[in-house]
């Protein structure tokens, strides 16, 4: 397929990448539930510094597992001494060392365990960054420019159990006031639900509302959006997302039981084909992060008309240019885009940020776990939200500054936590031994 | 499909444009002859030049139509004050004041003749040209950056008619030497076609032959791909492109003959139906600029399986950018990605270098008609061609300079022409008065 072959390119007039450095951290995270299990006390993230040897960083931030992680670092060679501009170059030449990753290598967890995608995905947005700031613009001006000055994000709800995370584990902390001490809260009907959606869209002026769920048996999780719509409908989009866990026939019938109450039903069974079926069947449209995940996946997806909205994430789906792309691709074929999140923190947040700002067209307002961190490693703590949108920074690159302070901060954490990558469901097990993931349950 | 508007966002940090020069001219051009009839004399492209307020100027080139000229003056507002960054915006202004132009606007000449891709591909290459110079960086890097130091490109035969073009027309300008006389001969059956191939191979370098078909009756063009079988099969792969011209028993006729000597077999037929069904019978890889020729296109491409190879132009398909993401979705569907041309000078030429360098796949040499023209608008002259193929541009942006006193001379000559579109009907008339164009000949 290459006649004409690649060339190691001459390379530009600008900086080399000089430094790597990889540091895995850890941050609190509340008991919160999915299909999967139960969020550990913290959450695991990796930050990627590059530096040039003119001396510019740029950083990005991705989902943290020692797996991973390794893997960054056998990219090492592949990476210093290269023009970040040569991102065509990096992802031909980390396909060529790690071999190409097929869909299937995401295994079915609802967070995705592929490795080279998450490590494409740290280099590009930290490559981004440096450019950014070579040439004194915003990352969204790397991606065709601003569509709009601030990017709307969803209230992202969870079933939960009561506790703070962190060293608090499921234990409160004291003496919290708004949705830092709601956030501790139970959730486990849909009264807690209602309340935790009240006290986040206060406090972040959030305009729609997702539920997670999987976490509860089918009644209960129906019964939450419905009292959600009772509560909020006249006023917000509402979505849920049963992470796949359901059986066809009781997505049809809960489906069918919330039609005209939802604006998209996420993921409500496993696989393209139940997707498909699906949605024959049923007038909300279906979105999903889970059944179509990669460039690989589309094609099968197109035929059989498995879902309405791709929920991209930039760290699964090759970066910020491929999310473009995707979201080109998307409109060819009459989908919407619109993106996932995992637990993150703002600089995954700001690479969130620019994606969105330069997306063409914004039907949905994308997922965020942010509020339920506490912590930062950014510069100036947490970034605000406006009416439940993030502006778009300004300053060059991400437009975002690493607080190296914090970063050490979290490295221990990480160091101490014992945690080497995501399991939701030995953390369960430490609550109910008996309990298993199935990817079906319902 | 906007629950969040698009913002007039607010202006960036660099410099906004404050001057849109569009300057039509005509060029040189010899008595080309393809489906649609006979080139006239003087091929017609049109050059932008977009200045901003601090100086720096950003040049584009595209076929030469009135009506494309009077609609990129209609959008002189959308981009006057604008931010070059800000190309999603534009190409939204664009289709917000145009309306959206569907694959069928292109009309069934082998050129598209719509004007909303035309001015979007030439604001958009000016403000990448700009894009490179405040970054300091060639357009290739602003694409993702070089996969290869040189861009491969095909020999680009015609039957033609004897003659120079320009003002000697079909006759001849004497005493020169080399492929500037060899341009000049007639070529009307198989033995002129091997000949015109010599030549131009030995000027340029190629190391692949396209011959342009739809002119003469398929026995004497098959015959003239046999011939060029013949001489160059051995040493270089082979392809043929009757416009779309032929019945779908032609084609299956002569695609089964051809069977085995060409890499690819651009249009033969018309339609994406005919093309899918034909595609089924023969193993011959079929290629179109014809038939799919939008991102409105593709989903009934891939439906029907209508072709293997997308032959992309910038000028068509919404500028470089664009053509990177039809890169993406052709490699997501199995589609490979190659390039078409029309009758173009450097500026042209040094788009799809970039473009075509910044390819993560290039399967195929990609068309010029570069050897076709004797003048040049770029400082310096003809782009060099070396083993045929054209080293990537190293300079800022596209890496070409405006020739001002070219450019001047050559909208002379557009004004002295009297032509202000492409009609090959016309001219094919003026010398076989009963000829008319017919979408499907033979």
């Amino acid at each position: 397929m290459h006649l004409f072959p690649k060339s190691p390119a001459s390379i530009g007039v600008g900086p080399l990448i000089k430094e790597m450095h990889i540091t895995p951290i850890a941050i609190t995270d509340p008991p919160l539930l999915n299909a999967a299990g139960l969020h550990a006390p913290f959450a695991l993230r990796t930050v990627v510094e590059l530096v040039t040897d003119d001396g510019i960083t740029g950083i990005s931030e991705i989902p943290g597992n020692i797996q991973t992680d390794e893997a960054l670092e056998a990219a090492r060679h592949l990476i210093i001494g290269k023009d970040p501009f040569q991102l065509g170059q990096l992802q031909y030449a980390l396909e060529a060392h790690f071999g190409k990753e097929s869909a299937q290598d995401r295994g079915d967890t609802p967070w995705d365990q592929r490795k080279v995608v998450h490590v494409f995905s740290a280099l590009e947005v930290a490559c981004l960054d440096i450019i950014g700031k070579i040439c004194n613009r915003p990352v969204v001006d790397l991606l065709g420019g601003k569509m709009r000055d601030a990017v709307p994000f969803a209230a992202y709800l969870f079933f939960k159990y009561e506790g703070a995370g962190g060293i608090l584990g499921r234990k409160k902390e004291p003496a919290l006031k708004g949705w830092a001490a709601a956030r501790q809260e139970e959730a486990v009907d849909p009264k807690g639900i209602v309340a935790q959606a009240r006290a986040m869209c206060n406090a972040y002026g959030f305009k729609s509302i997702k539920l997670k769920g999987g976490a509860f048996e089918p009644r209960v999780e129906t019964d939450a959006m419905l009292a959600l719509h009772g509560e909020f409908g006249k006023e917000y989009p509402l979505r849920f997302d049963p992470n796949a866990i359901w059986k066809p026939e009781t997505a049809y019938i809960y489906g069918k039981e919330m039609e005209g109450i939802l604006e998209y039903l996420e993921d409500p069974v496993r696989g393209q084909e139940n997707m498909g079926k699906l949605r024959k069947k049923l007038k909300t449209p279906l979105a999903t992060n889970m059944c179509t995940t990669s460039f690989e996946d589309i094609p099968k997806s197109i035929r059989l008309g498995a879902e309405d909205i791709i929920l991209s994430d930039h760290h699964f789906w090759g970066g910020l240019r491929a999310s473009m792309q995707l979201s080109k691709l998307c409109r060819t074929f009459g989908r919407d885009l619109s993106m996932h999140s995992n637990s993150h923190l703002g600089i995954s947040l700001a690479a969130m940020v620019h994606l969105g700002a330069a997306l063409p067209e914004m039907p949905y307002a994308l997922d965020t776990h942010y509020p339920w961190q506490s912590e930062e490693i950014i510069v100036g703590g947490s970034l605000e939200f406006q009416e439940g949108a993030v502006p778009v920074p300004t300053g060059p690159g991400l437009g975002v500054v690493l607080d190296k302070e914090a970063l050490q901060r979290l490295h221990e954490a990480y160091k101490a936590c014992g945690l080497t990558k995501r399991d939701d469901e030995v953390e369960m097990q430490k609550i109910h031994p008996e309990w298993k993931f199935q990817k079906v349950r319902w």
